[in-house]
């Protein structure tokens, strides 16, 4: 077992793994950036080391400071978390090199996954639907062809990219040109790769997503699916568990599931993407090669720790949890607690936590870096809480939600939180239907029925 | 359903009830002394009344303010809680009296199985097995005759009491007429009665208890059991669902606990008491006629919300869940943090709670009506939060709690918590075993091994 791991990301979810490694009785270390040094993170760890100034790029996407802290404090492994350097094979695979364990697959896993066109191929190997669409386009001009035998809408795509992120949908051949290059611009800023992709457009849709755990020699367990189809510009709001898709759709896409991270002998905790259409067609999107935000739905319907066995595979435990071990209970609902405004488009409102309060009782998980007196730094995402509840049905899990939503108090100068944007969608009578598509935010919040 | 419960309780499980109510859509009235006025229940309340005085007899226990505040607020139901007049079949008959429902059994079996003659009477009647003893007691010559029959040591106890209050050892002949005067003298500033009885007095034994929950018709299905054992001066400390005995005299407990219930037509939710000794033999000890303190447990590993159950059930609505129905997963552990200073015997060491901060996370649940800026009145017990984790073994459940109770802050002025105890215990080797009897704190917490 891991003597040491350090944690090389923060918030909420340096936290997280915190947690996990106190539980199997690992030090952590915790690795912060100059506007971190005060997280809570820090404060409870066995160890914490500085690695760089307050912008991500020098701190937190820092391969070089994160491999020196981890050398320096004697770390055998590193967890990434989610975001900065949690995809990024490159950093893998230096840890490889350097005799760290990486907590996350293989650099060549998340090689071949982490681009959209290496994805798709791997779907179409283990047989598993894609998205009609192309591989990496090398002009506009090939873009039109493409499109005009998929058919209109279709959506350009950066290939390395996610999370919405230098995506143009394109409604024609004469808005294809411009497009094209705004999103190659795009593509080339937020990732570091110009390379689009195309793919047909589907307006409706929701956002199910399967979690799966691989031991990296070909076994593999999904812990069932989630609905993240409540989001808003590509980011996802809330998340539930199970999804409310037709039984027989549901078991067809978690197999889809299981079945492709096995072709690639999946290791660790892992997510595939899917969109699913009002018809039932359902189409794999991407696989995210990490664990997410929203793994504790999955946790909570299952009653396992998602993160302990990240850790417990990536050092060598055998894996020999069986699918018909996991047992999945009840509803789970997460709310992704942003310091934002909601009344003013959800523009982050930032500021020091001089009140907070978060709910308890039954059936309610609470997982947050805030503590009173803490400031949240303005240099990184507005994710201040993420509250989730557990029950036997969704119904009494919505109506556990809104009774937590009303318990909770984040209060500071400045300081605004979207708890009132999800006490509104509890209310939403479409919401409260299921009748849920990724169109939700835009369309049914403001009518408000 | 009820439109509006009136919560005649404090602290902790004032606002398990309130959130309860919440969750089925009731709303809820809390009651509550002049000590409470700025009780977190109150504060999260639709609506609060203020029923008298700190003391709790002129406030908790004042049982014409509490029917007032019901009319008055134009409450249907009123809910107990535990303790202060939870098992009073006198209040739940003036509440049937004036057409108010009593969220809990009816005032003939709360009469019934309220005294520990009664009790025993009923067991022997269900064929549950007590521990050898009397009925009521006329004279300490008496006494002397019982206990020569039965073997010394023996103990005397308030008739109609709990909690340890009362009781007394007595190992010979020559103790007996002091001891009786004495146990007599309390048992009446205790409980107003000073009837006593006499038992085979059993020096080493778990307390394990089973959590029924009944239609008031017959049927009757409990939800697993608890072992109790951690206590000192009889209070619980620390409980843990479900019990390490052996599979086989588990299932004849619980058996017997449902046979019991049944035998009286239970309604609502109650706990049947067993002494279990190191040979295995069991004895029936009492039944408590209400919601339990440490009733979170059982709902960590079974997924029932006990409380929403007890109004349902008193509500009228159908009580069908069947005992194939209840699954029992993993293990859940309850540290009740009582505002004590643990160094100084556990004295009371309240105060103002400046600084707070609960755990969160995996299988973490806190029930605690504390909040920073709240003064702890000192009119009432030192109850101040409930820390309860689930994981699946109890290997994992202990050092979740370890992992729990290390985020734990509550810090004031004066302010002493009985945190360090409980990390003390998590590390006692006879605890993580699980060799506990309950003279675990005076024998092996001394021992520090």
């Amino acid at each position: 077992m891991f003597k040491k791991i350090l944690i090389a990301n923060r918030g909420e979810i340096a936290l997280r793994v915190l947690r996990a490694a106190r539980e199997l009785g690992i030090e952590a270390v915790v690795a912060h950036s100059e506007a971190d040094a005060q997280s809570l993170a820090v404060l409870l760890a066995d160890e914490a080391i500085c690695i760089g100034p307050p912008a991500s790029k020098d701190s937190y996407l820092n391969i070089p400071n994160l491999l020196s802290a981890a050398i320096i404090t004697g770390a055998d492994a590193i967890h990434p978390g989610y975001g900065f350097l949690a995809e990024n094979p490159q950093f893998a695979e230096m840890c490889r090199d350097y005799g760290i364990v990486f907590i996350g697959p293989t650099p060549e896993s998340m090689h071949s996954l982490g681009s959209k066109a290496g994805g798709r191929e791997i779907a179409r190997a283990s047989n598993v639907p894609t998205v009609p669409g192309t591989g990496v386009l090398q002009s506009a001009e090939e873009a039109i062809a493409a499109a005009e035998q998929i058919g209109y809408p279709v959506l350009l795509k950066a290939s390395a990219g996610g999370g919405g992120r230098g995506q143009r949908v394109v409604r024609s051949a004469e808005e294809m040109a411009s497009a094209f290059t705004q999103a190659q611009l795009e593509a080339q800023n937020y990732f570091g790769d110009p390379a689009l992709i195309l793919e047909k457009f589907i307006e409706l849709f929701r956002h199910v997503e399967v979690q799966v755990m691989g031991d990296g020699k070909g076994h593999v367990v999904h812990v069932g699916e989630r609905d993240c189809s409540i989001q808003r510009r590509n980011q996802k709001l809330i998340e539930e568990a199970p999804s409310r898709l037709p039984e027989e759709l549901r078991q067809e896409i978690l197999a889809a599931g299981v079945r492709l991270a096995k072709h690639v002998q999946y290791a660790g905790a892992g997510t595939l993407e899917f969109i699913v259409d009002p018809e039932g067609h359902y189409y794999f999107m991407e696989m995210n090669t990490r664990i997410q935000v929203e793994h504790c739905v999955s946790e909570m319907i299952s009653g396992l720790d998602l993160v302990k066995l990240q850790i417990l595979i990536a050092a060598g435990e055998p894996f020999t949890l069986q699918q018909e071990e996991i047992e999945l209970k009840g509803h789970a609902i997460e709310c992704r607690i942003n310091a934002e405004d909601y009344q003013k488009d959800f523009r982050p409102s930032i500021g020091k936590v001089e009140t907070l309060h978060f709910p308890g009782g039954p059936g309610v998980r609470v997982d947050s870096h805030l503590y009173t007196g803490y400031s949240i730094p303005p240099n990184y995402d507005s994710l201040v809480a993420k509250l989730i509840v557990h029950a036997p049905s969704r119904e009494e899990a919505i109506a556990r939600m809104r009774r937590a939503l009303g318990e909770t108090a984040i209060e500071g100068p400045g300081l605004k939180t979207t708890v009132p944007f999800h006490l509104e969608v509890m209310d939403n009578s479409f919401y409260r239907r299921g009748a849920i598509y990724t169109n939700f935010v835009n369309t049914r919040m403001a009518e408000k029925v």
